[in-house]
């Protein structure tokens, strides 16, 4: 008798149990509210190329947070080299597994347009960052206002060299992203700095090696040079060396773009005065975010019945943050 | 003794309903992820001004789907009238009571400065949607970009009227947005329509029966006048009421600005053929979302330990959507 009272009891209190966990699984009949959160099996992928690089690491940093945030999971793939047609591959490998969506930084505007847009059409969320695509019916861009970010580099190098002077450019002339930061640069020196002067834009291929090279030119060609802007995440520290093999370090202002190693190295020793962080823990975390409203419909037309509304932002400026031996600590630690 | 054990297995029910429910209050405890949420007691404040006005009615719908999302409390407050110093005032008042965040639509560039500054340096998070604010630490901006809104609204005039003829701008000519979209729109038929010109820019004042006076000169200057554009939310239905006196309805163009009940009965009568319509609801709620996170120290910097990288996206272009006879109706049924 005792014992059938006991199990008994113990029947009550699994059913209580189930009762009790079952409220926290359908939040909208009991009234409680769960917040913003999707499930583990819920799987968002990052596509990039040169997958390696430290440039990446902040992207996907902040793509892991969102997801850790919302209870979802996320997966990285890219190309390893400099290789479209190894991102084409990539991409589509991950399409065929329909994740919840992908966010890609395309390495050319032109060639991805219809892989993304094939898969936009088969219902996939696609978003993306750093690197845009032309005419692709991606939903969303979150990337650096590139010609905004060479306006600071501007403004940077003009409270250096006290508004006087030469400056140089060495950059990537047929790549739009570079093109840009060039423009924004040469624009704001011109309109806005009437005692600088922008004497001259080399190519450095993105090369640390090309970019001393044309950096010891530079400073042969214009010995009285105060400044170079180098628009690129490699080639600044190609400058560097050739601002300590001339003996010009600290004399030459140099601003550098992206927080590689090298450049962070040569801010602490007073080679290289700044460079411009780009925002790529932002690119990273709103993607994430973008994407799972998206998968989850929870955009203006799923909320709103207005169907032909636009659902995302169409563009993101994720914003700069200018890199001094005041805060450069905070970048080494990461 | 047989109540005894009844009232010995409700205790058991008690707490294993205790335990169950208390799983769900202590996630990093069990385990469990209860997303991205926050309590009713984070009271969260939308202010602007013309608050009654239709134009608002998106932006506080998204900030509240937000805030159901997130489980959190909004609250929406603004200058009755087209007054600055009222809403200063109203600002004011909303920034004693120091709620979790504020998203502002400030009237005037220049004069809500100090006072978000002020809110921003006690605490407060801020940021700006719809109309921004010069040099203001607020952290985000979340608008229209107007000069690719101009832009659109020139490439729907060129479908329209097959690319050729002469082009009237109603605006007002000292605002900036206006400037921008009027901008937008005269560099876009300059640079890809030869065969349309832009004949005359007027200034409409914001004003149903100025805008018609307007129109109805344009319309005797330029008796052969092909399309009329107007950037203001409320000087199209003048433009079309011009249109009907001149019996030009329909063989008119018009592309009108806002979403405004007069507007889109104008659309669904074929007096006007096109509004852009902004992307209010995403204003709103990515205005939550940004506050939310700023809150909650659920940014880069608070992620990431790097506490000098900038905080959120500094702009999101909120997007726009061509609003036609095809599409009126889901303006209509919201």
């Amino acid at each position: 008798m005792r014992k059938l009272i006991f199990v008994y009891a113990l029947f009550i209190a699994c059913f209580v149990f189930y009762l009790a966990t079952s409220l926290r699984e359908s939040p909208s009949d009991s009234g409680l509210n769960l917040g913003l959160q999707g499930s583990m099996e819920e799987k968002y992928v990052m596509v990039t190329f040169q997958a390696g690089i430290d440039y990446w690491k902040g992207c996907l940093k902040g793509f892991e947070d969102a997801a850790e945030s919302l209870n979802v999971s996320v997966a990285y793939r890219g190309s390893t080299r400099y290789d479209l047609q190894e991102q084409i591959t990539v991409l589509e490998q991950v399409i065929a597994k329909r994740p919840a969506g992908i966010a890609i930084s395309a390495m050319n505007p032109d060639e991805l347009t219809s892989t993304i847009n094939k898969a936009i059409e088969a219902g996939i969320p696609i978003v993306l960052f750093d690197s845009g695509v032309m005419n692709s019916k991606a939903y969303s861009l979150l990337a650096t206002n590139n010609y905004e970010a060479g306006a600071a580099a501007a403004h940077k190098m003009a409270s250096m060299t006290g508004g006087h002077g030469q400056i140089g450019i060495i950059t990537l002339p047929y790549q739009l992203n570079h093109q840009e930061r060039t423009e924004g640069f040469k624009a704001t020196i011109a309109q806005q700095y009437p005692g600088m002067e922008v004497v001259d834009v080399r190519n450095g291929k993105g090369d640390q090696v090309v970019s001393r090279q044309e950096a010891l030119s530079l400073l042969e060609t214009y010995p009285g040079l105060s400044g170079i802007f180098n628009t690129d995440a490699i080639g600044g520290i190609g400058v560097g060396e050739a601002a300590l093999r001339k003996e010009r370090q600290g004399g030459l202002k140099i601003v550098a773009f992206d927080t590689d190693k090298g450049t962070l190295d040569m801010i602490q020793n007073g080679v290289i005065q700044a460079t411009v962080a780009q925002g790529t823990w932002n690119m990273g975390y709103w993607s994430l975010q973008f994407l799972f409203h998206l998968h989850h419909g929870l955009t203006g037309s799923g909320y709103s019945k207005a169907s032909s509304s636009y659902p995302l932002p169409v563009y993101v400026d994720t914003g700069i943050t200018m890199v001094t031996r005041e805060n450069v600590s905070d970048y080494i630690a990461k």
